[in-house]
């Protein structure tokens, strides 16, 4: 039942337009599938304990009871859509919210369904090799005590999250199921300062290269980077307003104490916004530096060779004019005329080597 | 009665500006026509069954009797008033309504005439030979339990919802003529879907032979994707707009349940236009690479060329000087002189190659 | 007492300027006087009949006597401030709009005195000859059962208009004063449509002619289509917002039904503006275009003399090698020397062309 | 007491930074000294006559009983802060706007301070010999029957104001405080026209310069025009958001007959705001020109010389070969090889400028 | 318990991408380590007189009574987080508020937490040899009758402010907390200024060294400076947003009298927003000069040297036709041949000559 498709990483399709023609609703799993056999997990905690309980099938997840107050239910693994099915029956889900949690090319967005919120948001990657920004959709649904959450692949990124429950650092354990939703995107969004650290790192280094010797590669690598900026931007920038939603809170879904982490988190959304301009400013710097870089360059260069052929010309002359045929030309009789012809040549050519010299056109 | 009318298919003309004079709501269809005989077919459905009846005439339509709670009322061909007038003036149109549908070059648009809803939007597709978007209009009336739909071809879109409300698949059947409207709506988004794409593989094809072997051509190519990029653009762009109209349903034409499916289109729509957005970098950025790469590519030869015009100044010079017709040029006597003289120039040859060499201008 | 004033067509002066220190109210006409003797009319109709009326002066204008329920007050020729200060005062008209009316610069605007709307707008042509679009001031007061209307020249725009209703087609005389606004005001917009065509149609002449052959002369043609569609833009831009502050009807000078008719006329306002963007994207590219395809040109031309160049220097050299004058030079007492120097010259000159042929050097 | 300051007229220090660290409100005038000795007048007025008094010093004015309604005090030559500091205590001005009043480099704005207004504006001049515009700051507060202006310099444009005032011109000794506020905007507005016009004169020159005979000069010309175009936008931009906060006339300082004048003039800001907007679009379109017509010009000439180069090399390639010393050259021997010799380079020359004509390479 | 860390100034790294991972509220000072021992004082002041204490360690500052109404507390040297929890305790700051303090890579901006308002500002400081900005976080807590403030290094920016508390200059001591709150952030705002003004002598200094000799150097300079200029509007621009809000003082923590100061010093930072964004427009005008200089003065070399080339082009041919070796040259027997083929070499030069000088080719 699970096969694995190849696509091609640097390119993502758009699996959409595939999809054209089906009713709403339609469970179809549209994205690249990375994790095979999909992986379900429960914890389950409150003030008194916590309980973790990964699933090795749908039946057994059936049979489980809960025993704390506050659960969070994670899925690793879309493909499959019966188990999208029984999960969203089990927790009354819209068929639209299911078919966006395994339409997994959704921009972040926040929508409220009365009894819960659904959550967009996104996971991202930065592969240092191709210079490219690779992002994963991640779906939080928040009901009143308890939190969904849906992955493609386990990217680690929520392993934070667990290691603070087990061992109840901070205050996660003892508050509410929206905090966790919190400390969730709060993780997602750490994450995007580690891949803004590493484009601008990158950048940086371009820009060292770019001054030092610009060539034709640069410009592709360049391209490359503005264009994994183009995607951090595209991941932060929504989700900004998606945090701005949550921090009006209209439907009530987050406690008063937590409004000022979702506040938080949302500076961070913000900072990295202005982060990332300031990083396509520079970029749209260097391309100015590069293009003004390699256009010098070549006026030097050909300015040099141009040079070299000026310097000849008179030399040149002269050969032809001691090498005219007349009759009558008594220099030629000179006993050193050679001599003479050979130093008339050197002279011009030192003359023009320094006039150029100072007009600074021999570097 | 019915013409067919050949026009430019690559750049239409604007036919509003022949209408300039006339008073408002004159009937005369502005556009291509592509139809030669109006179609007119009515779906009827509810709950207990469905009804499709095609007309071969007016009267036929006259005569016919509703039989189910839904209609849907749809007319391919536009070019004859007289079918636009009787059809406007059964289901009471205005004037400025029938006018606005047979000038098929509206914006999309969405107005509220009290007892129905007047939409606008546009059906697109792509010509992957002339690289060009081309649209059609296809304009939407929402009464109580009737939709009307009008277009001047048929283009396919709406078949899957023909098919759903024949097979009764999905709830299509049970949910009014506002969820109708609704997926027809969709299925013209989903239909942009499959443009976005086609433009996006165009593009990134453009891209590849850009940077392999860059020439004028390409630049025409990429003009031409950023016409057709733009005309996606603003078919989307309005109706993004419709849609959130549509959602704040402020006269109550959707009923509460079809809001949360008005709202997925309308992300489908801010989707779409990001990705267009997106697309629009690259072409920008596509032309950067171009220009330079074309600069770079002239500088790179005529270095080439005038490196050769350099290197073989010195060895004219040697001749020169050897061919200067001086009595006493006692170098001229020597009996390997002329082996000598080639020597020499082959050797400034050489070490003109070689500095040119390490500088790497002998690409 | 009428003087016509010689402008320089093609850079019209800010007249403004002149007025700077009079005070407010002052009437002074300020613009291009086209007309020289000012003509009057008045159309005046209702459901009944319609009578029309051109006064040769103003007494014949004071003595007329109103036959029907709608006035339409004309004026062709502004120059002439005490007509207008008797038509401001029969119509109590605050001196600010009387000064607007006469100070032909206005950018369109509404504006609300309680009693009357006055409306600016502008009536615009399109010269093909200077590539130039012009501009002239409609202004409209639009009281309870009267329009005023004042126009520097007759231009035809308001000529269907007038037969509308002198052939009471359409419903226009059964509808009050402020339809006959929203008719005039459509006549004005439904021009800017001709102008759009024929700015894009010259528009695509030029691309034409661009691809075919850049030169000069077009950079120049550009420069003026691009002030051209400036000059348009700039009058339908502040109309669109006006034609909306008309639709909010907040001081009800506008009957129910003629809402939807403006509503009508706004959407096409909207729709010019859409076109005016496409057509400046259009010009920006076709900007972008002609640089390269200039400096493309060029490259190659230069490439081409300096391969022709190129080709003879080893030619030369030879020349110069067999009329070096050694003593001991064997090669030239061979009986088909000169043949064989002939024919090396020849080869070089072959393979030379060969390669560049293969770069494609030799367009 | 009262020291005249020169300052680099072209690039104007920005004072402010000499006031960092003193305490809020410290009366320091913060700007350039053009008036030497301040002049402090009155002008009173109502409908029943005026008064206009000049005092020699700060007692006479001390000293000075008021005889109308309506008073209007004005200040030239701001460096000496006693003078500010008696006005601000006898008409209870807040330290900050005695403060903002000598700092003369506000940008323009509005506040309300409950018992007056105080409005920021400035007078603009245009310096057509070093294409710059300069501006002094004006600022003026409105009480209930006070109106209070305060300028460095007397740039005269005030004085059509007071001749009205004085001959009783218009309505303006009848309106009160409120309407001569306006009066002096208008005026201060009146002047942009002007400069705009210069401007705009200056541009359109440069324009025709720079069709002409593009050189590097036009370049620096332009960039002035461009800073002066800024210049101006930077008074008139905030001015209009002045003007609109004026005119909603929250706090009541406008009687109900001013708003339309108060509107009148925020008209004429905008049309100077979209002018200027104008402006800069058809310089940043000049610069195209600009820098495409130098290219050309330059390829052009590179082009001719290079043709010229390629015309002598085939003529230089015959001598070459016919002074080869073969011993068999029986071509030498023909009587009229010479003549043959020079009749075959002038074909092969003529040949070639014959093709070089056709392609139009020989301008 | 102090360590001095190095980093890189020039290229400040993103301290925070390591904190990634760690639960909110935790007390990690992310910056750079500036002064090595945390300075602990407080000023305390009211109407009656002021106390100053400088606290050697936190057992000092815990047993301090206080004497006067208002207080401030300020801390330099972030980096000991046991200093902050303490504080933070004391004064009941929320977790997430410390951990901002000591996070010194946040944006300005302004947070109330019921009690107190917690404003984020920078501190900014021109390196003219680098020609970069470089910046401080510096955090407010206005609480009731507190102010607290945090800054990692000393700057010198506070001690006017300290100084006229000292001296009782000014309102300053009568006036509670919050103007105080006020006072330190006009502090900084002035500081803005000199920076500003600094930045603007470096871009105008740049200016003229561009207009009089243009090189790849001053690009270079030039992308410093527009970088610079960026890290100036970065801090400014959410700052005026902050005292926007605190304007509106939703919360009650500014008095009556205060507002009017925090309108001035919001005012200042739109004075240097406007005066960064002419600023911006100027460097990118500087761009386009200093292009088309340096491609300009290319240009005119290379037509130099290839007028040079083209001077000899004749000359060449001349001594090749009397270098040919044609039996019958009877001009090759005239006794001044030589003279006359000279004569004629030198009137070709300089007939060319005199062609180039006319067309200003010989600059």
């Amino acid at each position: 039942m699970f096969k694995t498709q190849r696509t091609n990483h640097h390119r993502p399709r758009r699996h959409r337009a595939k999809k054209a023609g089906l009713p709403p609703g339609s469970l179809v799993y549209v994205g690249e599938v990375k994790t095979p056999v999909p992986a379900l997990s429960v914890i389950e905690y409150d003030d008194t304990g916590l309980a973790e309980t990964h699933f090795p099938d749908l039946a057994a997840w059936r049979a489980h009871q809960s025993a704390h107050a506050t659960r969070w239910l994670n899925l690793y693994g879309l493909q499959d859509a019966t188990v999208m099915r029984e999960i969203g029956t089990r927790y009354q889900l819209h068929p639209l919210v299911q078919e966006d949690i395994l339409n997994t090319d959704q921009r972040p967005k926040v929508e409220s369904y009365g009894d819960y919120l659904f959550v967009v948001a996104r996971y991202l990657s930065y592969d240092a090799d191709t210079l490219s920004v690779s992002s994963d959709q991640v779906s939080l649904v928040l009901a009143r005590n308890t939190v969904l959450s849906f992955q493609e692949q386990s990217s680690g990124t929520f392993e934070p999250v667990r290691e603070r429950l087990r061992s109840a650092r901070g205050q996660i354990r003892k508050l509410g199921a929206d905090y966790l939703a919190y400390a969730l995107l709060d993780a997602l969004v750490d994450q995007y300062f580690v891949v803004l650290e590493q484009l601008s790192v990158n950048t940086e280094e371009l820009e060292d290269a770019l001054l030092d010797k610009p060539n034709q590669a640069s410009l592709q690598t360049l391209h490359q980077l503005r264009r994994a900026t183009h995607n951090l931007r595209r991941a932060v920038w929504p989700l900004r307003e998606v945090l701005n939603t949550m921090i009006r809170n209209e439907e009530g879904f987050f406690q008063p104490g937590t409004g000022v982490y979702l506040r938080d988190v949302y500076d961070h959304t913000v900072h990295i916004v202005e982060s990332i301009e300031a990083l396509r400013d520079l970029q749209a710097g260097m391309l100015d530096i590069y293009l003004s870089s390699l256009s010098n360059r070549f006026n030097i260069e050909l300015r040099a060779l141009t040079v070299i052929t000026t310097l000849f010309m008179p030399a040149t002359l002269v050969t032809g004019i001691f090498g005219m045929n007349f009759k009558h030309m008594p220099v030629l009789d000179l006993p050193h005329g050679f001599g003479l012809a050979l130093g008339l040549m050197a002279t011009i050519a030192l003359i023009m080597v320094a006039i150029f010299w100072r007009r600074n056109w021999l570097r």
